[in-house]
């Protein structure tokens, strides 16, 4: 299994991304290919410890910057990080790849060079947030601002397959995300769907779902669109920082209070690893001919080491193709 | 100052609203007008200590149940406790109404009995959010869930005279939320409202904020749609919640660790104070003629006090007649 990651992206640059890299790729036992400035990337290669890992540098001199138009930056520069290491894939040279760069490049550049799964309208952002119940997957977390309720069908239809393959989730639960539980609840795109979801043979409808039943994880797959799907991510996330602040600013208060909190290291480093939105390490871009994680701009090197193993998991399970299977059958069964 | 409270609504009925609105009338020092069936509100306000308040009751013998259409429900049962309520305010006996009952029948009374500012085409729901600065007023939080872009601008503008008015806010800064802070970024009515904003004139337009910013309290206004409004505000519960429950499961998983939280009650008790979302009480409807708070459902006594003080807030400040006025004066300038 060989992953091929943007060595360039993120908001840390690849002083972050390629020891991060190289720590997954070893976590998970995958070979590592590193697209990027060759130079660069060897001298920072050269201070890393990469005992035990097999790292491949291939050169990339171009890169898309985070003010360029995407769709078109894309087009423009065939040899930027992003086409490079997606080509890898393209090519069956990489099985896999991972990038912290800007999200709607990195989805551009997916269409340009791998293109969309047949029977996939377009593609969605797909990531298992922290949840009382484990984890809960949300999709679109960007890919779409403004879809039809077709799309959501078909985003619900991936999200069970990616519950399948790589969560290990036999009959996955799908929810719809509204303003209220009761049938009816919505805006126009959410009611529309809801009646579409209904009607689909063989999927395990739940029905409305409300954004508190995200953190409770009272489903497996939540549909949404990409734009309401992103406010979710960031609220969820700034919530739960905002709470970890206002605690650490309440415990830390009074000399007795630091002495008792002082025990409780170690619970709150759980805890924080429990609820962390990092651990998920990378978002998946469902409905592309191709393994593709999108990571947090502001990954850490954990975030990337864990957005490698995502890669890994989806790869080995077979995402992509087990979509388009999905889709075929689908469509052969109504033809 | 009088509050008119419909004492059926909410979750847990008028054993809990009524000794709620007491605490909140006594602390606020305001008058109760009390609206549901005359006999049972009366066997629970015999039960209660009123001392210091002045409390009267209004009968109201129908009720709206929460499976009923609202609108239909609103127009056919005159004497439900909400319309009764509501006619209070409009015929002067009282300054403001206070329900934790179904919010779309609330809105729907509202409009029939008080009727809409002139100059506003759709009311919204506002309620100050905790946030790491303080409060965070968001709008809308469910009213509309299909709005046209000038309806984001007029909830803007009611959002900025609510601050001004009730908030102490001298000159509040204006979010409008989107999937980026770009501007281009957004759904296509993020990015035709975000014009609109920007050519306001005396609006202190911050630009798009992200789902985080919320909880970060960059701006003090926040503009969305009701649907991602509502689906915010209960990410954001339920992320807080959850961050508690992980916490509370750690920091009693040993002796230990136990006997370390237990000084660090009061700590928590504290924190739970400043991030819990029934302590604002209640959310305001804006763009109707009269103070109309609309409580949580689930609110418990404390939050129905709160919500008294809310009202009696938003009635001192004149906050619909501000509103009124500014816009009056905004068409002026224009014509």
């Amino acid at each position: 299994m060989r992953i091929a990651v943007d060595a360039v992206g993120g908001d840390h640059g690849p002083q972050t991304v390629i020891p991060g890299a190289v720590e997954g790729a070893r976590r998970f036992g995958v070979d590592l290919v590193l697209v990027g400035p060759e130079a660069e990337l060897r001298r920072i290669l050269a201070t890393t410890d990469t005992t035990g890992v097999t790292v491949e540098v291939v050169n990339a001199p171009d890169t898309i910057a985070m003010d360029e138009s995407p769709a078109q930056a894309v087009r423009r520069k065939p040899d930027a990080d992003i086409n490079v290491a997606l080509r890898l894939v393209k090519d069956g040279r990489a099985d896999a790849m991972v990038s912290c760069g800007n999200s709607g490049a990195v989805m551009a550049a997916a269409l340009l060079n791998l293109g969309r799964t047949p029977g996939i309208d377009r593609p969605a952002i797909a990531s298992p947030l922290p949840s009382a119940r484990g984890r809960t997957l949300v999709l679109d977390l960007g890919a779409v601002t403004d879809p039809k309720p077709l799309n959501l069908v078909q985003f619900a239809r991936m999200g069970v397959i990616f519950s399948q393959r790589a969560l290990g989730i036999p009959h996955p639960t799908v929810g719809l995300l509204s303003n209220g539980e009761e049938p009816g609840k919505g805006n126009q795109l959410v009611q529309e769907t809801y009646e579409l979801l209904k009607a689909e043979p063989d999927l395990n409808f739940h029905g409305n779902v409300e954004g508190r039943d995200v953190p409770r994880g009272i489903v497996d797959v939540v549909v949404t669109d990409g734009f309401t799907g992103n406010v979710l991510l960031k609220v969820a996330e700034g919530a739960a920082s905002f709470v970890g602040e206002i605690i650490r600013e309440e415990i830390t208060a009074t000399f007795v209070r630091k002495l008792a909190a002082g025990f409780l290291k170690p619970a709150f480093r759980r805890a924080k690893e429990r609820i962390d939105y990092a651990e998920t390490g990378g978002a998946l871009l469902l409905g592309v001919n191709g393994v593709t994680v999108i990571a947090h701009g502001r990954s850490n090197e954990r975030a990337i080491a864990n957005a490698v193993g995502v890669a890994a998991r989806a790869a080995e399970a077979m995402v992509p193709q087990a979509i388009a299977a999905a889709i075929d059958s689908a469509r052969a069964k109504v033809a």
